[in-house]
């Protein structure tokens, strides 16, 4: 996330803080396949995707040296970090398109700047290094070349080209500490939806993260609090970055609401959410103290929708006593700020209460008591378990 | 998506109609590393997930063979084919849990049977092969003991663990042809909505097809109809599995209306759905004739969305001439049938006009231009690319 941007320019380099090598196709390398493989007949080509030509177009981007050398070579197998983006974030793209012999026996592509365009603005959604659309055509024209021998020369038969973009890094994808962070409420992006996959872990819900995240950085904030408009066009509160989300509102009758939103098939069913609830209830029914909070002290927990609204209603009556998000990674992140748009759209800052230390009462309390279970200083309900 | 469907019993074997191996500890092979990285301080352990451990678990499924011997074995990397649908297609999936060492030096997991538990249902989700949840705890503790001493002995510290599937075949995702498809719309999956990225080619947004297409299949359809709920409660249509979607609609004034849903980001700006929004204009525009189509014939274009309720009506008014779907790989395939959810759940199959030869003369024409422009046979607007 700490990459500069950049942007294609088609003068050879990516224009940015600090200019990188574009694509260049005159620094192509190609090494061709010494053992050629046999050429099914097109009759026996039943099944897509199934037989690969003899070569590949590789060209890989570095942050610092910028895109290497394209290289034809044998096609074969890539090797990579198990931790790699493209495994564990799907920052992975790809296009489609078909190389044809014409009536002349010259291979033709099908308006491949199309392709090459859409792959470009692929690259820029998920925050994938930019490159000139028509080096890469140029390019995709030499593999085609290259592999000539495997287009069927039979009307209706073609050469499937499948330009793929994935990402290599597996850099740091967030920090940890207990200084309170900055939420940007995003109205434009939204993390999942009703009969989408959000409920699930997969590697797709989260490079698209990705970009909404880089531009919340830049306008100051931390990371993207999550949004989805409900049936009265209200913005429920859904997930804050890769993180589920809680609020803690003072009742009128001096207990505490502990709210997060339901498990309704757009909520990441996330282990220190389940954790945090089962805590506040097992502190409500005397079942343990919570660090530093009263025994006495009513923990109401719900699962329930709440909206942007509802933030700033809980804020001007001086109701919200906190905020945080909860995940594995950094356990517990109180948050300090949420820039939500107004009806204008310029950026309001709701603040929320500020606690010694950065950290509210009870945020503080989750955490350490989730950090004692974890480390095996405090027993609770079999959650702490021996590897022996 | 020819796998058959297995299931984790706890038994040792997946069930199914054949039924193979589940993950078995016992089998587990251990090769250590033979040159032990040194471990960083706790404090220069700053930036999450950038410094890897000495080992790792490796287990590979083979739908012949079910799941192999598991390996812990030095960490490194994995090759895999550049056509592997976990890079094409995102169809990968993961976990973090965290080990700690506990007082007593034994070295502990939080919770960690509810993310094999989760772990298991992302799988499902993605259609990638069940496990037993219970050994792969137990595998994963083995590695935990085999890295122990990386995990740090200093409250707030931990070692971060992360469990991946990925998927590694690159198998068949659509078959060729012009006999008509049946499409099954779904009124459970989203494939795409407003602020998500249905409108990029990313890998991302394939793998959550591969179940719901799975279930049509079992169903006796081809395809998914992707529709997305409207204000009024009403279903757009969208797609047709990975593929843009058509209506030819006859007049009262004998002309011809071809609709398809407008690029409002939920729909992929296919190069197909743009060639033969290009192809029937300039049809109508006089610039070319489509083979079949009178050349006084009229075709209407129309980028707005529709919904199953229009199709229906349409088709009780008579005037649904043909539907059909287009993509690069199939160019085009004509709709036969459509089963679309009554309001008790039952489906009821829309039928579509059918023709000698399966195929319309409107998308006949199409497959037969597109085919022969993309051939260097016919020549429009540049759009046969020569590679020399």
């Amino acid at each position: 996330m700490s990459n500069p941007e950049w942007k294609s320019v088609g003068n050879g380099h990516l224009e940015g803080p600090v200019p990188v090598p574009d694509l260049d196709p005159s620094k192509l390398i190609i090494t061709r396949s010494e053992s050629l493989k046999p050429i099914p007949k097109p009759e026996d080509l039943l099944v897509f995707g199934t037989i690969k030509t003899d070569h590949m177009l590789i060209v890989s981007f570095d942050p610092a040296t910028g895109w290497s050398a394209p290289e034809i070579k044998p096609y074969g197998p890539l090797s990579l970090d198990p931790a790699s983006s493209c495994f564990q974030y799907a920052s992975n793209l790809f296009e489609g398109l078909k190389a044809y012999v014409g009536p002349d026996g010259v291979p033709r592509l099908f308006r491949p700047e199309k392709n090459m365009a859409r792959m470009a603005r692929s690259a820029e959604r998920l925050a994938l290094p930019p490159f000139n659309p028509d080096a890469l055509l140029e390019l995709i024209k030499k593999l085609v070349i290259v592999d000539k021998r495997w287009i069927p020369n039979a009307t209706g038969y073609s050469l499937y080209l499948r330009p793929t973009i994935i990402g290599t890094r597996s850099g740091p994808y967030f920090r940890n500490g207990t200084k309170p962070i900055s939420l940007l409420a995003s109205t434009e992006n939204v993390r999942a939806w009703p009969g989408g996959t959000g409920s699930h872990k997969l590697s797709g819900n989260y490079s698209p993260g990705f970009l909404p995240q880089r531009v919340a950085i830049k306008q100051g904030y931390d990371q993207i609090l999550w949004l989805l408009k409900d049936e009265n066009g209200s913005y429920q509160v859904t997930e804050a970055g890769i993180m589920n989300i809680f609020v803690v509102v003072s009742r009128e009758d001096g207990d505490l609401d502990l709210i997060t939103p339901p498990l309704d098939g757009t909520i990441l069913a996330g282990v220190t959410r389940d954790s945090v609830l089962a805590l506040a209830n097992a502190h409500t029914d005397g079942k343990l103290v919570l660090p530093g909070i009263p025994s006495n002290r009513r923990l109401h927990t719900h699962e329930r929708a709440f909206t942007t609204a509802d933030i700033d209603h809980w804020l001007t009556l001086g109701r919200l006593q906190e905020m945080f998000s909860v995940g594995t990674a950094a356990i517990l992140a109180p948050v300090g700020r949420v820039g939500i748009k107004d009806l204008k759209g310029d950026i309001k800052d709701l603040i929320l209460p500020s606690y010694e230390d950065g950290i509210g009462p009870l945020s503080h309390a989750m955490l350490q008591m989730i950090l004692a279970i974890q480390e095996g200083r405090e027993n609770f309900e079999g959650w702490s378990v021996r590897c022996e």
